[in-house]
């Protein structure tokens, strides 16, 4: 399969976004979730950094160009529906904008209080 | 807060769906993505069994239900943006309607190759 045929595989929302769970190699926690458009998935693919497509932002959004916290890509893995990616990849420091290691620090019990589960490794940016 | 409060403080999409990555609480495995609305959200938090909202069928769906590949609910995370959730489950055999492990069971190379990294359990259903 040519990776136009893949790309064309995939089953985009009617944003033409796909999601993307992004997990740590290395100790398999979750770190985060972005979205990708076609040329994202690409350039993910391709260049071996995670490339997301910024909703808020709508640009391009090459993960850790400003902050550092590049997401070198160490597997691919699409699923059943080929409407979702997971990303495995070796992160360097936070993956999240507020500092922590994993954007999903807060953990919710069953009468919906959050806790906090983490320490920050660095400042929120 | 309140669960209710907890359950409002969420960012829906348009569809008022949050997506739900649901992972293996014994080896990290990413299992699947799933979608939840507010009441699905709810009742995965207060019954310990994963619930959806299948966009194909528009109506709830109990994973497992029909199958018996039950997830029971061993830990809720929210990320920062609080417009996606992490699942940490004890998964019941297959996870994959396609009787796969986990949904994610092809692995993409940088030129859009396809490989079959995992053996099905089950046949398909």
């Amino acid at each position: 399969m040519s990776i136009e045929a893949f790309l064309d595989s995939i089953k985009y929302d009617a944003k033409g976004l796909v999601p993307a769970v992004v997990q740590d190699a290395d100790n398999g926690d979750v770190l985060m979730v972005g979205y990708m458009n076609k040329e994202a998935v690409k350039r993910t693919l391709t260049t071996g950094r995670t490339t997301f497509w910024s909703r808020s932002r709508q640009e391009f959004w090459v993960k850790g160009a400003t902050s550092g916290n590049v997401q070198r890509v160490k597997g691919v893995y699409v699923d059943c529906d080929k409407d979702c990616l997971l990303v495995k990849v070796e992160q360097t420091g936070a993956a999240c904008h507020e500092g922590y290691r994993s954007c999903f620090f807060r953990e919710i019990d069953a009468s919906g209080n959050e806790t906090i589960i983490a320490e920050p490794l660095t400042e929120a940016y």
